[in-house]
Formats: C-alpha cells, structure tokens, sequence
C-alpha cells in the first residue's frame, strides 16, 4: 500500500503554509499552498483554517495523522512547543513534539524548534529550518555538513552524527530590504536586471573589509560609487545585495568545508555565485527538503518513546 | 571696530539652516537657525529664502560678506561647488570657493566639499564637515587629529600638518534607524530612558565579532536577547545603538590616537561612553566649532590668490 495516504506534514511557517501529502514511502502525492502564515491566522482559528485547507484529503472525514512544523509551534502560533536544545537531531526533536487533541482532526503533533545557547552573543533560534536540514540529510544519505537556509533571517548550520550542533542566523535578507527601502540609499537606485557586476562588485568589498564596522562604511559605497558613477543606477541594488550575502558567507562559512544551500532556485543562484567569487564551495540541496524532512521526522515520532 | 558684523557665515545642510553673524574677531554677535534645509527649498528660491532669513542683519539693504556651505554647495543645492580632492586644508578649500553673483544680495561665496578618492573601497565625500573640522583645530591650536563628526552619516576625518589627509563615511545613524524602524527587531523594543546597561551589552558584542558578517548575526542578537529576556524592552534599542557606534568606533579608529568627537552634546556622550568601555579615549570638541570654521575659512578665502 506505498501509495495509500500515510502522513500530512505541514510546514507552516510566519508567512506562509505548505501541506504535503505523503504515502507509506514518503513520497508526495498532493501539496496545497497558502499565504495563511501564523501572522495571519488569530488564536483559535487554526483548527479550522487546517480543516479548510486539507479537506481534499480527508473526504471522508477522516486522514492521515497530521505533522506540523515551523512557527506555528511559537508562541504567537497554535500551541507552543517549547524549543530543544542543540545538538539535536531527529531523536531528540521527534521526542519533544507536543501532541494536541483537536475535535475535527484527532491527534496534531506540532514540532518543537530548536535552540542554541551558552556560546557565542547570545541564545539563537530556529524553527522549521531544523526539519528542511533533516530532509537535506535524508536525500543525501550524508549525517554532516554545513547547510545554509538564506533568506530573510539566513539560517547557517553545523550537523555532526546527524544532530544540530550549532547555528547563527544572520540578518542578511531582512536588513538589505531595509537599507534599500527606508535609507538614502534608495535614491540613485534603479530597478533593472539582475547584474552580475554589480553584484560582483558587492562581494569584491566585502572580502576587503577589516574590521566588522566596516560593513557601516561599505553600505555608503553603494551611494558613492553612484554619485561618481562608477556603478549604473541599475546595479546599486546588486552591490548591496553582494555586500551583504559576500560578508555572510565569509562570516558564517569559517569553519569551513562545503555548504549546501537549501532554499529557493533564485536565491541558491546568488549564494553559490557569492561563493564561487570567494573561491568558497557552495552546493545546493535537492527539491523537497521540506517533505523529506517531515516524513523522517514522522518516523522517528513514531519511533519515540513517549 | 572688533564688534561691527564681518561675516554673515550659512552652515546650510540637507535638513537645517544655521547662520551666524561674526564680528572682526570671528566672535559670534548673532545667529538665525530654521527647519530650512537643501532638500526643503526648491531650485530658483534659494536667494529669497537667504535674503528672508538674514534679512535682520541688513536693514539697510547691505551687509558684511556672505559665506555658505554645506549641502547647498551640492548638485541638489543652489550652484554646484565641484569637491576638492584630499589632502585638503583651509588654503585648497578656500581656493575651491565658488563665487556668484546675486540681484539683491551682491556676491556670495559658496564652500566646496571635500572628496577621497583611490584608496579604500570607492570615493567618499563630506561637504560641511570639513569647516567644522577646521574650527575644531582653530579652538585647539592643532594642526594634526582624528576627528569623528558622529550622526546619521558618521565622518572620521584624519588630519595633518592641518589638511584632511583621508575620510570614510559609516551609515551608523541611518542604519540604525532603518533597522529600529523596518525590522522584525521593531515588534519587542519598548521605548524608555537611555539605558547603560543595554547599551554597554551592544558595545561589548561589538567587541567580540570577528568577521565584517558577524554585524548581521549580532544584529538579530537584538531579537533573540528579549525574547530569552536577557534584556528588558527598554534596553534593546540601546543594545543595537551600543553595537553599531562600537563597531563604528573600533573600525574608524585603528590608526590609533585620540579622537576628537564634533557633535551634539548627547551624541557625544555616546561616543565618548563608547570609547571608554573600549578602552579608548574620546574627547569633545568645543561648542561652536561651525561658526569658527567658516570664520577660518573666510579669512583663508580673503588671502586666497584668486
């Protein structure tokens, strides 16, 4: 029965909620999108909104159990599950999920995020991106590596023997929209094409950068070198966007090794091209990490003690 | 004849119009200040504003010599005084001096900017900085300095045999502003009192990263320290000031030496603050430093050979 309907794993993140349907081998047979994000949905109207948006899968009025992961386990979500503290792998993370007993769909297990703390500046945070790591493992068959989620809130990864060692998120995607929009550098900006030079130019500065306040003087650049037109109004954009992603990598990739980068075509473009410029390896992970890592989460919850 | 006006002297700037008028002393007799700056004044009204807001200092239709500078000397202001290029002290500034000619208000000088070029990760400019800096160094006596003119664009200018010798600009005021505002770091921060303790968190952050990236890992440290509450609400805009100026001021002052802050007394403060729980010292300028600087500048301008 490798095709009958065995898991709905939902990743529902702050902005979005993406439901998979998978058989008994964990492969995807159905997906359902929606920008229902946890920021969207108020206390108590999630069972509902879940019941809307998998009802093509419980035509019966039954399913598959349900898997949750991403932020609806915060606590501006459905229910809180308390994070776990890295090193985690699947064990430990399966263990902590919080099962609820809902009135229309039975038993709802919510993953947990996870947590790193007593090292470096402060506690760090991630949920959801744990799950998509699990499945980047899963296709590869591999229990280590450095794996990258870019993005808003770029996620860097350390795993060893298949658990999350440690991780820093980086500001990357959230503070270059800020700078572009809400900054005189929007000024001599002008929308256009993706532009390799600019972009190279971006990276080429941040490998230059000494001190770390010196990322405060290189975003002045991308007004200077408009002013002097040594860069079109059309690449200031890419150069920000080199700055900033070039001085990630740089920061987060010490150390070392190849890191897989798990996220979306376009932006996976733009870090290995980053990484290619600095001589850095960066391989991107395949499509569906995000099922692949729901479905092995499922197993070991099955596995779990409790 | 030391108490007869000399010298309408303008510190016209993107946002503000400050004006002084000097005796043959260079003291300071009287002083006009508006909400009047560059951006605000359309191209073509430039000489009925002047003429409006100095008008108490020429009731009879005259007046002492006029000299502006700052932002107005700029593309975007009233004629454009092309930049003088680094080293550049009193004598190249003065020489740089663009003269027009006005209907109602005779001929009036308009200062230029001050441009680095060649060295470092693109061009730099500064336009009005400059005179402050030169008044800095006519209140002391110093020919020689690190001077940092802190705010929404940071200038550290290094200065010999009393010539700016070299300067880099650092977005640390503006970027704060846009992270405080248009980030997810907005949603936890509560506004308060200025907090030494919140501030002093982000100044030794900045203390312990390594690599340029690190500031976008630090940066969501503002987050994730109130969510843990590790620090108050109030506290957390005053860890990410502490960790941009601390990263700004351990950047621009690695040529050694002490640095010379230009600046409103509160922003000093910070700085100075700043500074000591670096282990490094800032002292402050003396209040005035514009009109003195434009006074220096004038006098250079009169023996200038053109």
């Amino acid at each position: 029965m490798k095709n009958s309907p065995a898991l709905i794993a939902v990743d529902w993140g702050t902005t979005s909620f993406r439901a998979y349907l998978l058989d008994a081998g964990g492969a995807v047979l159905d997906r359902v999108e929606a920008g229902r994000g946890v920021q969207s949905v108020e206390k108590g109207a999630h069972e509902k909104l879940l019941v809307e948006l998998v009802q093509p899968w419980r035509s019966d009025g039954a399913g598959p159990p349900i898997l949750l992961s991403g932020m609806i386990g915060s606590r501006q979500g459905w229910v809180e599950a308390p994070y776990v503290r890295a090193p985690a792998g699947l064990r430990e993370v399966a263990a902590a999920i919080v099962t609820i007993d809902t009135e229309t769909l039975g038993e709802i297990g919510i993953a947990p995020g996870v947590l790193v703390d007593g090292v470096g500046l402060g506690p760090d945070v991630m949920r959801g991106e744990e799950t998509q790591i699990f499945g980047a493992l899963a296709a590869s068959g591999r229990a280590e590596g450095l794996f990258v989620l870019p993005g808003t809130h770029s996620k860097w990864a350390r795993v060893e023997q298949g658990r999350i060692v440690s991780f820093a998120t980086y500001m990357t995607g959230e503070a270059f929209a800020a700078l572009r929009e809400h900054t005189i550098l929007a000024r001599l900006m002008r929308a256009g094409e993706a532009d390799a030079e600019g972009f190279a130019a971006g990276v080429s500065a941040a490998e230059k950068l000494a001190a770390p306040g010196d990322m405060l003087h290189a975003m002045f650049m991308t007004r200077t070198l408009g002013l002097f037109e040594r860069l079109a109004p059309e690449q200031l954009s890419e150069y920000l966007s080199g700055l900033l992603i070039g001085a990630e990598i740089l920061a987060a990739s010490r150390g070392g090794g190849t890191a897989t980068v798990i996220g979306s075509p376009a932006l996976a473009r733009r870090y290995r091209e980053a990484g290619r410029l600095l001589g850095l390896s960066l391989e991107t992970a395949p499509d569906g990490c995000v099922a692949l890592g729901q479905w092995a989460l499922f197993q070991a919850w099955r596995r779990s003690p409790d």
